[in-house]
């Protein structure tokens, strides 16, 4: 019987062990994560044993868990979102080139905009929080292109709200959200001024495959103040291009 | 209670169902995955039902199943492979751009190579079929650098064999890999020709953290006959990069 007397499936509760790791937090003591995720202790330490022996999590000399390259291995190679990414990921090294600035690709994920990609420069150093990091739709230029392009009940599920503000140039108010929703499917772009962060700003732009399916937004951010227009203008000829790819390649 | 009848566990079971999924195979019915795991029916119906409720598989309007993002998500925030490739893909990027050859970063994962990264140049056309790809220990360029660094247990395990040959260069004879293994401690890299492919040389060299340790192989795969010394440089160059930026980034 794969449920648990509450009613909760396995599946379920290895997800809630998953999710106690995080970018910050790579390894942990099996009492961590049980105190972390919830589940009873002997429970924790069952199911890290057997995730261990599949090899979806590994442990350390001193016996702390991290997860396993297994998981990685299997959760990358029949994925959509590598094949995504793998199309994209020469057009965003040009914009990033070009543009000097971080560059990222990001798909809509149960109400958010998750990040598969970002880039930086050497100079700028390595950011690893964000990569498979998550943001409102409302609030970054990714999730805004994202969200203009969204199935009808995803945006009003979104519209709904509540929205709240990251920064103060995040728009919270649903009807002023409505109408620059509207202007991003008719101009194919947002620049979002300080809407995540008050010293940036986000541009986007929509990613279509190959039937014209908004499939991910690429963005830039820039300093708050600097030109938009160049970084635009890569935005789009990536995202053509990338388009393209998308129509020629199998799968 | 988490253990079938049989004594096999829901993790190994859910292992053996997302194992289905590959590069080539990413949309799946329930019944050809039952069929390809080897789990009943009944089984595979009630876990990928389970699996997607968490998100960690995806239905599509035809009801077929695919991998879910947040698989992908729950697998990379946390993994320590996504640091070591974050930390890596400038540099990676630095010597693709001058080398202009498909250029790799692998990792000792049970007894083979597994690639983290691959990127190409953009004339060359995306290849994902390599990432979260492996290749034996003893055929390729990444997999010798692993193996001869690699702990005296997983290097002997190698060559007892059997060494299987990829192509004409393949060292399939253990005392002629044991000296080559020697060697390549000795002078920090190896030139393969024509132990995957007939047509191409692979050339690589260890990545080291910021202890010294050998976390994992980069590499470049030129056509045969290219001289190799200038991507030799590159390597080794973009290997000492990474290594300081392990030091220098927190844990």
């Amino acid at each position: 019987m794969a449920n648990s007397s509450a009613g909760e499936s396995v599946a379920s509760r290895i997800v809630r062990l998953l999710e106690t790791f995080t970018t910050e937090r790579t390894v942990q003591t099996v009492s961590e994560i049980a105190r972390r995720s919830g589940l009873p202790r002997t429970t924790a330490h069952r199911l890290v044993a057997e995730l261990a022996a599949s090899g979806l999590l590994e442990r350390d000399a001193a016996g702390r868990v991290r997860l396993g390259l297994r998981l990685w291995e299997l959760a990358g190679r029949g994925s959509h979102a590598l094949r995504l990414r793998q199309i994209a990921l020469p057009h965003m090294e040009r914009v990033q080139a070009r543009v000097g600035e971080h560059t990222q690709l990001a798909v809509l994920e149960r109400g958010e905009a998750l990040f598969l990609e970002r880039l930086s420069s050497p100079t700028a150093g390595a950011n690893i929080t964000r990569i498979a990091g998550r943001l409102p739709l409302h609030a970054s230029s990714s999730g805004l292109v994202l969200l203009a392009n969204a199935d009808e009940e995803v945006r009003e599920a979104t519209l709904a709200g509540p929205l709240t503000g990251l920064a103060q140039g995040t728009t919270t108010d649903a009807g002023r959200l409505r109408v620059q929703l509207a202007r991003i499917r008719t101009h194919g772009y947002v620049v979002a001024p300080g809407s995540v962060e008050a010293v940036s700003t986000g541009v986007a732009v929509p990613v279509r495959d190959g039937r014209g399916r908004v499939v991910a937004a690429l963005s830039v951010v820039l300093p708050r103040d600097a030109p938009t227009s160049g970084a635009l203008d890569e935005l789009r000829r990536a995202a053509a291009a990338i388009a393209r790819d998308f129509g020629v390649q199998p799968g």
